[in-house]
């Protein structure tokens, strides 16, 4: 944990000193609008890393909600929404290149080199994997949640991205492509980079419900949602007897969740923002917390709107960030080819 | 096993009746020069096939080579030989696609919806994945066999091939194509043909050591070998101490492997050219052998060494293949991305 931690510091410093040096690899499942969770999470250290002057490559992960056919099925939608969504929160699509992971052949070609440097024993042994195993119980895991750690390593490895963000419960699968990439280097030469994972320390923000924030559970505040559907939410959030409002999220979870929001979204700390709260109940942290998230999303609505109303605009985002993949793609492969004597 | 006989007649007389309707997948991994066995075992049926109307695909399997590196560092050598060989045979590249694995990603990428479609468990169950998995014992098997049989599917139904040539070893892996074109058709409307395997009753030719013919045993005859070296080898080969020769392969194996190789090369019934031979020993049988196996090769061998010398024109039968098995590939990938809503 100290060591992940003193990692993170020593890489983040690497960072603020050659940016420039560094490129990311991130992205989303297309499954529906983001919400606040996604963006304290992942999103604002995104756009603060690219605004720090790292180059950033955001994938769209369309054949990974290949299982869920109702997902599927409103795919157009979802993929453009997750383009708006980006840019809403201030992703830069001049210097970024967004792209749809099926739009791009020769990445997706990479899996098969990949998969000859791996043994199903490692791909078993993934957490993420014995997981999804127990939880599906009789029923089957497919082929490709099996081999997800391997698409993995390919999306990663096709620009050659050395850095990637991720939680502590990703750690495993980043593994993998590190093992990946330096299995290929030793075995064909030097091509790969064997990328550095940047551990998040994303704020644990629930649902309103308690429990983790979703959209499938309709826990979730969107970056879309409008004032009265965010102070709807809100209103129903689960909250505990205890006037006396705190910040202690061990043991009132719920409460301290909706002071975090509130917090995060003023850009203060969490025990500052409980303490002015004091003895005022749930009833006036709602009040702070709906207000709080209406005045920080407003500006990202507003663009959001703008951008929702503009198709042809998010499609051509789209149609140029696929164009960039492919020819990174198509070089990389080559250089893979060439390596491998192909 | 009737069932398959009488299936295999009726698929006969449907192919003879209509070939224009028919498309073949069929190929090879390049690690080497063909040899008889390879010819009489599919390789006259591929140009049989052609001679009669059915269109040929031909991959050459580059990709799965990847384990064997010794093989993998001689690669443009083995694949360009294996053109050759192809041609030499009869195969006709006017009519047929000839194309290497790795030069079309639009047929790689359709793993990625093929690996929704099968469970862990059902690849795990396919009898050549365990036959590997118990050889490999303690050692590890790659996540590449692990999935071996999707990329043929991917092989097979990107060409929307309906016709696939296997010897009953393969079964198992045909039935898995079969699986994935039929849950694809339903989960997301019909694109792909269910392929029929056409068995084939590929005559059982042993190595010149009596055991099975391969390449990496030294005891097969390929088909670039000269008369000299054809000679050599089946005067090395093992036979038995008893003077008259028989064709009984159930016990005289090594025997009737002999003269089961010069009754194919003669085009004639291996009964009457042992009972030709009679009491004239392995010397005999070994000359008739040669003879037949020297006259047989003649043409085949003087076409092999004329393409042999012309690497340009091997070059662009397979860049011509390239090009159309990656227009096929692409108009595919198109039409899955179409009814997936991608």
């Amino acid at each position: 944990m100290e060591t992940a931690l003193e990692d993170r510091i020593a890489l983040e410093d690497r960072i603020a000193a050659e940016p420039g040096s560094f490129r990311i690899l991130t992205g989303d499942r297309p499954t529906g609008p983001l919400h606040l969770g996604h963006y304290f999470g992942t999103l604002a250290n995104r756009v603060r890393l690219q605004r720090a002057g790292v180059e950033l490559i955001v994938l769209v992960a369309d054949y990974q909600v290949l299982t869920d056919r109702d997902v599927a099925d409103r795919l157009p939608e979802h993929v453009e929404g997750l383009v708006a969504d980006y840019l809403a929160a201030g992703i830069d699509p001049s210097g970024a290149t967004i792209f749809r992971h099926s739009a791009v052949p020769a990445l997706n070609q990479l899996l098969l080199p990949f998969l000859s440097l791996v043994s199903v024993g490692e791909l078993r042994r993934n957490p993420t994997v014995k997981d999804e195993i127990a939880a599906a119980r009789r029923a089957s895991v497919s082929g490709l949640m099996f081999t997800y750690p391997v698409h993995q390593a390919a999306d990663i490895l096709f620009c050659k991205a050395n850095l990637v963000p991720v939680g502590r419960d990703q750690l495993p699968h980043q593994e993998i492509t590190r093992t990946i990439a330096r299995r290929f280097n030793e075995r064909y030469g030097r091509v790969f980079p064997v990328p550095d994972a940047l551990l998040s320390d994303a704020p644990s923000l629930l649902g309103t419900d308690g429990r983790k924030m979703s959209k499938s559970r309709g826990n979730a505040i969107a970056l879309s949602a409008g004032p009265d559907e965010t102070a709807r939410l809100i209103r129903r959030a689960v909250t505990d007897g205890d006037r006396h409002i705190a910040y202690a999220p061990d043991t009132r979870p719920e409460v301290s969740s909706l002071v975090l929001l509130a917090a995060l979204c003023q850009g203060r700390d969490p025990h500052e923002v409980a303490a002015e709260i004091g003895d005022g109940g749930a009833a006036a942290l709602k009040e702070v917390a709906t207000d709080s998230v209406n005045e920080f999303l407003r500006p990202i609505r507003a663009r959001r709107a703008e951008l929702a109303a503009d198709r042809a605009y998010l499609r051509s985002v789209l149609a140029d960030g696929n164009e960039r993949a492919n020819t990174v793609a198509n070089r990389t492969l080559d250089e893979v080819r060439a390596a491998m004597a192909m």
